[in-house]
């Protein structure tokens, strides 16, 4: 009887995940109410705080299945790992911004997202978001052997927060909205140039 | 009589897009609330309605002399134009860095402001934001003389992008936050090796 009523507490959770990640993807953070989810999925209003803690908790999890999505898009890109470190940071810059223009509003919901003040992020939100870095990480340690792991975590930072300046600007519909097309050859661009010059300074 | 009542119009107006700019800065964009404007330049609620056309016309008025203060501390960092255009970029992007952290709700304001649908931005918004690109666009036109306006136009808004890009993450609270003095460095290292990577590509 107990693992009956787990199992179906599992289900609704997994359902009511589903449903907020439907309405983040129509119409962004902004239009997740807890009320309109209730009714997606049949239940009770207050039932929602059955089956997770709150609504940051909620967005959290919408956010974990978008990072596995965009985990697995950054490791097609990837290939059959015979690319040069230099290529693979392109082609995972590129598939960056392809996810994002795929993906808009739950892309933008990982960024936009602000817990309730005072509550820090989880520990397994934060360790989800740092796992994806290996992606940038791994092709900079081939590059730049010599480097520390802190002097790569850096650097990987680094080249994350431009690409993502660019995809975010170019993907906007009002400063400097580029044609998907455009921003991806303007990513690859600037990565190359940015690789380019820290190996000539570290040559 | 006129001149008068004209006089006092463009006096409270101008209190308005000060008291407006305090808030902003105080709380951010969804801390504006016209009934508190109205309180703190003591007029009545409707009456924020006669001195400009809607909310968006006043956060474009903020966001006017918020670009006017950025666009002067950029060119103190241009400083007395001797400076190379590589350190010249370097500086520009070091002090949009300081700008930002300066000033950060009144900042983020220029970019998360949205338009009621429908409204496009009006033009001369548009100018005033395009004409702070100056900055970036003449020191690249320096660097590459056989490039075309377009050309110069596209790597000035992507050296632009990826520098928003590392100031916007850099300062948030969540994902990656960094100290300013630290951030600096990162931008540096990072203009300094793109415009690196676009000469030996373009030589």
């Amino acid at each position: 009887m107990i693992s009956k009523a787990l199992e179906r507490r599992d289900k609704l959770r997994e359902a009511l995940i589903e449903a907020a990640e439907r309405r983040i993807a129509a119409g962004g953070l902004v239009s997740l109410k807890t009320r309109d989810l209730a009714r997606d999925i049949s239940i009770a209003n207050g039932a929602v705080y059955n089956l997770v803690e709150d609504v940051d908790e909620l967005i959290l999890r919408v956010g974990s299945r978008t990072l596995a999505r965009l985990d697995a898009a950054l490791t097609t890109a990837e290939g059959d790992g015979l690319a040069s470190p230099r290529e693979t940071l392109v082609r995972i810059a590129v598939a960056y911004c392809d996810f994002a223009a795929e993906n808009l509003e739950l892309w933008r919901a990982l960024f936009e997202h602000r817990m309730a003040p005072g509550k820090p992020v989880p520990e397994w939100a934060i360790d989800e978001q740092m796992n994806l870095f290996r992606h940038i990480y791994h092709p900079l340690a081939t590059l730049f052997p010599e480097r520390s792991q802190g002097e790569l975590g850096v650097t990987a930072r680094s080249l994350f927060s431009a690409v993502h300046g660019m995809v975010l600007l170019g993907l906007e519909q009002k400063l400097i909205a580029v044609p998907v097309g455009a921003l991806r050859e303007e990513i690859a661009a600037i990565v190359r140039a940015m690789v380019d010059g820290l190996v000539e300074k570290a040559g």
